[in-house]
């Protein structure tokens, strides 16, 4: 017998690798334990007070535990990043930097959790029994469409915000950046002619937010063309965007979506050809956001297009949600609000948008560094909450 | 009609309270996040390569993420210090006082996770669906006998170590104090005739290791007095304990069971009069465990006995699970141990009395702030992982 070479393990060389090593969080205590007195007051007998206080009034667990400040970062693995699903374990690199851009941006502290894929009903049970613990719960990389209908359960269930960001944060972003691109071009933002292509989370969510904020003309594509009614088999979710989408009733591909349009969303990982783009209205606003492939290069929708903007750091124009979920649950956080609110999310949409004084095609949302970012959207956020 | 006056909220004025303000932890990056280069190292791009590699290697999870030195510290409320079931968000204060002291004393970072209470069902699947994101599972404060259980099926399912605290948290501290009181009035410890007062979780834990280290005479005492098999109506625990314990067949009080015994451990909230210790055999060990206030006050027991311990920090020899569980933790996940078995319990319990190398009546236990114990302790367990 031939001894078989050993099969290659991953490639771990490299900076990427490095800067994961021994993972990138960790739980530090936030009051001096250096003495008997200290232990009995951080611990026994002392925290018998606060639990006994708080078991008399729960409103008390707000001031004197973590639950106000603590956000769950929480998914199953089933569509993480582009890479489909990987499951719990493979998925908690993203969640772990999640929680770094939460404390980083927000000063909120998150803490990932990553749960054993399963049926919706056992996902939405196993999220609300630990939901006492933290104050408010962000769902990441679910797969479409159970994260619709995880989150609706949850937040009718609990009393904290349930917020699924792949869906929100990123409509959030994409409704500050289309509000400044209208100003670049000198247009309305509710008569914009949008095509939405990606009928997932984030698809559902940007056509939702587009039209709560009066965007009237949007249409949404997946990989079988133009959703619309006449359609046979349509996922429910797809059915809810067929009937509140489209208003023209257009019918056929992308490429009959695009033809005279004056925004381009891509959600999808597609791509979509240079000769579809050029059929674009002038001055049009092509919004790329795939990862880490935009659906169409910058530079070849920059030739037809007026405003390009991608997922990017190496362009500009990064259409990025750290931009929207760090303050977004400060604000929620700090003003105790029950549940996210199509409101909050204009408004925080918003409060991006007026962070570029005087937008341009080359900048039409803030940097993600920029510090004024986060306390914007937390207190427009806390105003309307 | 007259105004009623407000009902007084609970009174948070003084230390504990102010020693809780905003809670006792925080979510910590490990890693700069600077700049835009740091950002895709970090998070999306980079990030997404760590994810496929651990996607094709599970093992890499230890090291390129949290999971490694992450224990859930996991209650329901239920049986929180002696205040009872109060339920998850009032327990909140104690788990995260047990993540300070994780820690603090064993370097492992612990995040509270407080379920809302449910039947045994729920709660494991709950807990065992959480389960990927953490390197052990630390249970607190769950109700017996629903912690037996609950802990048996959790061990079963995962490949990560679960451990009921407050069973063998407890019973290795008891098992090192008793290693040393032997030695202190120049008995075996196998010779030595036990009775525990408490049939809940930690009673019955305490019972199993010393029979397990040898002890052969245990018998144990609930509010019913002495557990043996002609009992009508055991729970199945105690239904076990009758089982296993009580080799010469006492029946009767709590009082037919000290009479010539040789150690008292109670960990049972309850009271023993100073007339019950009177007549224990001479020289005799009392471990009066509960907190704040012990079964016998110690300055009663000590004209009694030849060795007195407490829970407490305010007399010599404080019993506190604090001894081991840091350093178990620490070394069961240092070596990757699938669960922490009977052998490793033991050595913990030895290389926590082998701390003292000349135990006197005054010291049988290590301080709790001795620096060497979590060293040593996590050295002994991870040899015999």
């Amino acid at each position: 017998m031939t001894a078989l070479a050993p099969s290659p393990g991953p490639d771990t060389s490299g900076p990427v690798f490095h800067a994961h090593e021994g993972g990138k969080l960790e739980s530090v205590p936030t009051k001096p334990l250096n003495n008997r007195d200290d232990l009995s007051l951080l611990y026994t007998p002392g925290v018998a007070d606060v639990c006994r206080a708080i078991a008399q009034d729960p409103s008390l667990a707000h001031r004197y535990t973590t639950r106000k400040n603590t956000v769950a970062v929480v998914t199953d693995g089933s569509a993480v990043l582009g890479l489909g699903n990987i499951g719990p374990v493979a998925a908690l690199p993203v969640m772990e930097g999640k929680a770094v851009l939460f404390k980083q941006f927000g000063g909120v502290d998150s803490v990932p959790v990553c749960l054993e894929t399963g049926d919706v009903d056992e996902l939405v049970e196993a999220i609300a029994r630990i939901a006492p613990t933290y104050g408010g719960i962000n769902l990441e990389d679910i797969s479409a469409p159970r994260c619709f209908e995880i989150e609706r359960r949850l937040q009718q269930r609990l009393d904290i915000p349930v917020f699924h960001d792949d869906q929100h944060g990123t409509a959030i972003v994409v409704l500050a950046a289309l509000m400044n691109a209208a100003k670049v071009v000198d247009r309305a933002l509710e008569g914009l002619r949008v095509v939405i292509s990606g009928a997932g989370a984030a698809g559902v969510a940007i056509a939702a937010l587009l039209r709560r904020s009066g965007v009237h003309d949007v249409v949404v594509c997946d990989s079988r063309g133009i959703i619309e009614p006449g359609q046979e088999q349509l996922a429910d979710h797809k059915r809810r965007l067929a009937a509140t989408t489209n208003p023209r009733g257009l019918r056929g591909g992308i490429g009959d979506a695009l033809r005279g349009a004056d925004v381009f969303v891509g959600v999808s990982g597609g791509t979509v050809a240079e000769e579809l783009i050029a059929t674009m209205a002038p001055e049009s606003i092509v919004l790329a956001l795939a990862n880490p492939d935009p659906e169409v290069h910058p530079d070849v929708a920059a030739r037809h297009a007026a405003v390009v903007a991608t997922g990017r750091s190496d362009f500009p124009n990064q259409i990025n949600n750290v931009l929207a979920f760090p303050g977004l649950f400060r604000g929620a956080l700090d003003s105790g609000a029950a549940a996210i609110t199509e409101t909050m999310k204009m408004a925080a949409a918003t409060a991006i948008a007026r962070l570029v004084e005087h937008p341009t095609a080359q900048e039409i949302v803030p940097s993600v560094f920029d510090p004024r970012v986060a306390p914007a959207v937390a207190r427009a956020v806390a105003d309307r909450a």
